[in-house]
């Protein structure tokens, strides 16, 4: 290689590395942070807000192993989220537990937010009312296996079924969204269909279910596995309002295909809502994590609009009030999520933290760690 | 909705789920589960050889808060590993214990599959040498963030010492890796260099380390957090034969980039290196999981090159052998990762277990659980 050549790169890392070490800190200070972001992270910036919808009091609590929290414990985590910013929270509303949970959370001012998660049935909507919520999620499958519970009943049935309950719900003066199970799997032409028919009827989001996690993020991908293809077709060929991601984890692509929908929404809607729990909870390997895909969107695509200090604190509360143990290496709120131990590492975290941190721990209200292996 | 449409759409799902029926089992059968597979998942096929080389023991065991298996331990993982179709397993090499691990693999035949790990360093070479390694990945980094730890080296010297290194290893018959330590926050310009400068010493593969987690999967984002974006700049203004990608998960996207490593190289390499560690261990969040990526590579990808059913056994022996907690919902090996709790998926799984299943927990040597809530 050439001595210009070692002379120019050398310049390049002199001034960089003098900007980032006067804005390096011992002390946490977000601004100093955020222009240390702007030099390191290169920014995609979306044409969407992204709107969660956080579902650990509905999807989170039915996993098995763990336990629900007492409903006090229930309203301090949906105070915690709102904190957060979620926009939206679904929770259950069946049994006696549930409905304590829900006037705590009334009595906290968080009814405006609350969604009910709800089968396409009368009895459903009707507790629902009931509970005076103002927000309904109305859940029904859009793939052929799905319909494998039901043999005896035609297709044409079944879209009856989900017009009289999202007409009902309608009528009762419900905003309602309406979750396509296992969307991943469905033929395209069902579900386009099935779209419209409950966008008709008064629908304003049609939720995108990966209910077993096989959605694929690549663009690339076809339907009914590609989730940015999904989104695509649903623009062009549906005349739903809105749409929303509800992503599983069993394969381990639930954050990107989250971030998929979010990107691939970008330039087509002008909001994109996301279903995700914190911590990943939910049944068998859980969903995205609302605090993975709030830093997705803060890190890569500069979306501000989260309070993001509370993010331990609540993986705390949540982890102890549900009995889960929470994984060390949880990403962003274990324990170790900024624990350094190599020596090599040690060494570097001393010299400038950044080395082998993503972002500083104090930005989700944790801290670091340095153990001694 | 006209009365043929339905019709058409009540013939196709008849049709489906005639043929999903035939296929189903309560008894596991692989050719019968092929057939189903093939009847539900889209396969993309891919052209470029996918190799796996685990880091489990290097990056897996230097996770803070998990101890180290016992020599005899780390053998049993490697052999499992082995037995899985895993092509190349990174060790570490400096403890007494380190090396024991190694001496008994070596005894079990996996010597040629074994790569040290190395600093770009003559005493770690020789080290590797002496303990009879084939195979070294040697160790640098390449963003200017990491520079500052040598400060008093100019990039000259950087680049001589790594050049030393690695014709020092290749003088020695040792076939050679080179990690390229956070290249998502490289400048493009100098990283080019520096790769073009291990191929001509001697490297035949580079490897792309996503050292905090800031990569991004998606084709369009930028260098240098841009992975796809890396991979084809990489084939095109480099000289180095092969690829390897190490992704870090902080913010939960490890395994969708070690995917999108994959998909970018198909069609440009006949090969790509992925670097995983079982359970995703690995320091902070830890990396990308080996089992999720053989999954992905498997279900999506159609690739057929890995035996699957030890996974769920070699988790729960990692587990227990580095005294490390796996989360109940962990995709594909965790406890709950085919238990079925509410009362729904309980209905949907006992009349179609694929209702609530991506693939059948035998397939990977793990059962279903039915949980009573």
């Amino acid at each position: 290689m050439k001595a210009e050549d070692f002379k120019s790169m050398e310049k390049v890392r002199r001034e960089y590395l003098k900007k980032i070490r006067q804005l390096s800190f011992l002390e946490f200070s977000r601004e100093k942070w955020e222009e240390l972001k702007k030099l390191v992270y290169k920014v995609v910036p979306l044409d969407v807000d992204v709107v969660i919808d956080d579902t650990t009091l509905r999807e989170g609590v039915q996993m098995a192993g763990i336990v629900s929290p007492h409903p006090s414990d229930s309203c301090r985590i949906a105070c915690l989220l709102r904190d957060i910013g979620v926009e939206r929270l679904e929770v259950l509303t069946y049994t006696k537990s549930d409905q304590e949970a829900i006037k705590r959370m009334r009595d906290e001012n968080l009814g405006e937010i609350l969604a009910a998660w709800s089968r396409a049935a009368k009895e459903d909507i009707d507790l629902a009312l009931k509970l005076d919520f103002k927000q309904i999620g109305i859940s029904h499958p859009v793939s052929y296996i799905h319909f494998e519970k039901w043999t005896d009943k035609p297709v044409e049935q079944l879209f009856t079924r989900v017009t009289e309950a999202v007409e009902y719900a309608r009528d009762h003066g419900l905003t309602i969204f309406v979750h396509g199970e296992d969307s991943t799997r469905a033929d395209w032409e069902f579900e386009k269909a099935f779209i419209n028919t409950v966008a008709d009827a008064g629908a304003s989001v049609y939720r995108i279910c990966d209910t077993v996690g096989c959605g694929v993020s690549d663009p690339q991908a076809p339907l009914p596995h590609g989730i940015p293809a999904k989104v695509a077709h649903i623009k062009k060929e549906t005349k739903i309002p809105y749409i929303e991601i509800h992503a599983h984890d069993d394969l381990g692509n639930a954050v990107e295909n989250t971030m998929a929908t979010v990107r691939a929404a970008s330039g087509l809607y002008d909001k994109v809502y996301v279903s995700t729990t914190f911590l990943g909870l939910g049944d068998r390997a859980g969903g995205a994590e609302t605090e993975k895909v709030i830093l997705n969107c803060y890190l890569h695509h500069g979306i501000d609009k989260w309070n993001l200090s509370p993010l331990r604190e609540l993986a705390m509360f949540i982890a102890s009030s549900t009995n889960f143990n929470m994984p060390l290496n949880k990403a962003i709120v274990g324990d170790s999520a900024f624990a350094h131990e190599s020596g090599i590492h040690v060494h570097g975290i001393s010299t400038l933290p950044l080395t082998y941190e993503t972002f500083p721990p104090e930005l989700v209200g944790h801290e670091r760690t340095i153990v001694v292996g």
